[in-house]
């Protein structure tokens, strides 16, 4: 079409493109006394907390950091991460959040591949450092997080965080530009191939944080946040923005707790100590939390919690609600910055448990802007009716524009202008989505789908059962054949029989294809999980794959 | 600086405009079936709104409307208003939305100055549009809005809304564009000079929801919107997009009442038959409805209301909280799309009846995104001590940028890189903004200003007085000096000595200066208020100026 008239601009006028910094504009405003902590090592205001970005950005730029440049970061979830979050995008500066669980191959790769200039790195990752830090190509200057010990400054190395910031103007004049500046990049780790850079600008972070709110903040009552709550997260800041909370957080003016590394005992005293209200995890955290002796001293009661990366099973999940954690699924990925869906449970769903069980264990429904398809290999869209399946595709106004420096998968990813999820979903009545499987991890038996985290989800249901993985293995007969990992819960019992008669009690009921049942059930001690905590499907392939499969004994 | 990296976008990515389609996808996905109501004439699901949305564009298409075109409304809040609020911007052209409280003069005016090519007319201003039709300049096309009644097209007429509709396809094929495209414009009129045209693009008004909404949505109970109250508008559509409510609750799949024209007995038998729980109105409005004979009959608790357009009395604000109403003031106008602050009550004050009564009629806290100050004539930042007083200057993503083909008094209100409101201020410890004068209301008696907003709010809290205006009259001694206009409850009595006797125990405990106390009460039976419902203080000056004042009496 023609072009249309755009809106006049008066000179004077001030155009206000969507900048990070403009996210600290109304809690500063409004809240400038709310507390941000770390552990039981410090507190301070969000007065003091601005004071620190702007001395951050200071250091950084005494230290030979430039607008354009890429800082890379290596800690734990601390305010200093938050810090970094702020200071370094504001100064036009793109932060680099490195993934520490890679292996210092891929940690090389990484840092290489974004180009990062500077590092600034946790006492705990030094040794990491040390075996990677010949083959750093890039970067000029490291900073150590001595994170309260007293430790000399390793060879090379510009300063220690704290020591540099005292020393620093909180002055920094952050200016005005572009809105669609890179603002932030990091790497995911598919299964397959060297891990890939996605990218968001200003713009994409600021309208994440818009519509997450948005959907957060409209909930009646379940699975909503609100200006009273205290944010604590339990989802490694380097991983996609901490599914962009602590931004969130931040805009509300919200309390909030960053817990250092993940260790039970300090999450659940500081659940207990700062009153946390909401915060967001994969299943085995949570899991990990549960079970963990002083969750029986805590009271859980009020918490509320996202749920990502994994599927949540309807055992975890109920075990939660028993406990009165309000847990919800939330859905997204590394490509998606990431939020795409909620499980909020709609008013005329609740209260019936059963059902509010199977909400919240369902992958959600889409939060503002989000242009959610079901669609079928054509493109075409599949019926929004429970059953009928599809490759997820979306559009947003702040998914990845493609992966850094990687044309080929940047088009493979964007094909025909929606983004691949790769993922397999239904969509109910309600709207509500769910995703059926990942389209490498689905089971091809016999010329049908099966379902993976269908299987490991009733699985999880035995109350034997504490954890289960499916995977598919090699079957001369059928294609594939689902296998299925179990992990029993201390001081149970359950045999492979009664897994199999658990499943076939499912598949009776006609939730199930009878021919889903796994002949092989395996019990073992733990599960391989991938770096951020999703279930290694990969590895699992690998090491369960040479085991025979017999002929199946259902149809 | 120099030019920053701005993200690399693969070809096949979807860059994703802002755009008002967009705000209807959600909904769409997740709340089909909501519905919206029209006074007691109709009633049919989003999925239908959307159809006609769809019809809505098609007619125009086929009534001579190419993208770029200005289509102008006259109607009540009607649902078609809100079919035109999305299916003009969608297709690329502006709506207009007319003010029909103007002088048909005005009317003119503004038609002919927006270019308006096609008009939507409800059947009641046809009178008016009868007068004006020959001097209408740029308007081809003329559709009439029987709403409901039967009636001959008037000559020259393309055709009746609903008949339209009814023949036109729903699937037109609404295309993307540039989000900076011009979406609305309107018009408004000062106390003096001709009516000024305001205009807002597609991304503004994206924002404008987002940020409103993200607000609203935030706050723990008191002052909230959430996803199932039921919206009703109580401020004409044509004013100020009705402060973008009706695009939050679209976004937000609330269920949605229109009530045609404002009759107290319609607006009371809608919320006692729909179950509305969130409004906003002006005062006036507010006060027209609580003092109505079948008010009395209705429930009215959990009713949540933001009162705009003029200060909210804490006299009226009492009543409508004792009667169960959340009441609480919203502070912009039409330049700033509109909303800058709502006077949302922080958790630390409440609890504390006073107190609470005190911030709902202050004027608020500034949304996200909103960078407000209060500054100066040098545009330097003044203290937010509570007392020290400012001009109110500010930046958000949603203000006009500059007032449609007057570039002179574009740049006035942008100058320095501000929007200048000209309203004077004060900022408290808390942050919340109150508004103490317009620049041009303020009185200015012996050096000293005195706050007209003030002495209203005070003498209001009289348990006679039902309405009070103050103006500044002509003073040989002091320049000008203060005098009140008093409207009396029914059946109550006041003698001037009474309100002055009134006035003088607050100025006793510091409240206000002595010199503040006015020499004139007088009397009226009603106060000459604007076309949107504000006092009109230029009137009252013209009307009330030659009363002789007499020598100040205190000081």
């Amino acid at each position: 079409m023609d072009a249309l008239p755009l809106i006049d601009r008066t000179p004077s006028a001030y155009a206000y493109p969507l900048l990070i910094k403009q996210l600290l504009t109304t809690p500063l405003a409004v809240n400038p006394d709310q507390e941000i902590v770390y552990r039981d090592q410090s507190r301070y205001s969000y007065r003091q907390f601005r004071q620190r970005i702007g001395q951050l950005a200071s250091s950084l730029r005494s230290a030979g950091v430039q607008p354009g440049d890429t800082v890379a970061v290596m800690d734990w979830d601390s305010h200093r991460y938050l810090e970094a979050y702020f200071a370094v995008p504001m100064m036009g500066a793109v932060l680099m959040t490195t993934n520490v669980r890679l292996s210092p191959d891929q940690i090389t790769y990484t840092l290489n591949h974004s180009g990062a200039k500077a590092l600034l790195v946790h006492a705990d990752f030094l040794p990491v450092l040390q075996e990677i830090r010949p083959r750093l190509e890039t970067v000029q200057t490291f900073i150590l997080i001595a994170d309260g010990q007293t430790l000399a400054l390793p060879e090379g190395f510009g300063g220690e965080y704290e020591t540099l910031l005292g020393l620093a103007s909180a002055d920094y004049p952050f200016p005005d530009f572009d809105e669609n500046t890179r603002a932030t990049t990091f790497y995911t780790t598919g299964t397959t191939g060297l891990p890939k850079g996605v990218y968001f600008s200003h713009r994409q972070l600021v309208l994440h944080t818009l519509a997450t709110m948005g959907a957060l903040t409209s909930a009646v009552d379940q699975g909503r946040i609100h200006r009273d709550d205290v944010y604590m997260p339990m989802t490694p800041m380097f991983h996609v923005h901490a599914w962009g909370l602590p931004y969130i957080a931040t805009l509300m003016g919200l309390k909030q707790v960053y817990p250092g590394r993940y260790i039970p005992d300090t999450l659940l005293a500081l659940i207990a100590k700062e009153k946390v209200t909401f915060s967001h995890g994969v299943p085995t955290l949570l899991h990990m939390v549960l079970n963990h002796p002083a969750a029986a001293q805590t009271d859980l009661r009020g918490w509320k919690m996202i749920i990502g990366g994994s599927a949540l099973s309807q055992g975890l999940a109920q075990t939660a609600v028993e406990r009165g954690i309000d847990v919800f699924t939330g859905y997204g990925m590394s490509e998606t910055c990431p939020i795409l869906t909620l499980a909020q449970i709609k008013t005329p769903l609740q209260g019936n448990a059963e059902r509010e069980l199977q909400v919240r264990t369902t992958t959600g429904l889409p939060i503002p802007l989000v242009d959610l398809r079901i669609v079928d290999t054509n493109m075409q869209d599949v019926p929004h009716n429970g059953t009928a399946s599809g490759e997820i595709v979306v559009r947003a106004p702040w998914l990845t524009q493609g992966y850094f420096q990687d044309a080929p998968n940047s088009e493979v990813l964007w094909e025909g202008g929606y983004l691949h999820t790769n993922d397999i979903g239904v969509i109910d009545a309600h709207g509500y989505l769910r995703v059926t499987d990942r389209i490498k991890d689905v089971i091809k038996t016999g010329g049908e789908w099966i379902s993976s985290l269908e299987l490991e989800d009733l699985i999880s249901r035995h109350p034997a059962v504490s954890e289960a993985a499916v995977i598919a293995v090699n079957d001369a007969r059928w294609g594939e054949r689902p296998m299925a990992l179990v992990v029993l819960r201390q001081g149970c019992t359950a045999s492979a029989q009664d897994i199999r008669e658990h499943l076939t009690h499912f598949a009776n009921q006609g939730h199930i294809s009878k021919f889903a049942v796994p002949e092989q059930v395996q019990f073992v001690e733990s599960i391989a999980r991938t770096s951020v905590g999703k279930l290694n499907k990969r590895q699992l392939r690998q090491t369960y794959q040479s085991a025979q499969a017999p002929a199946p004994t259902a149809q």
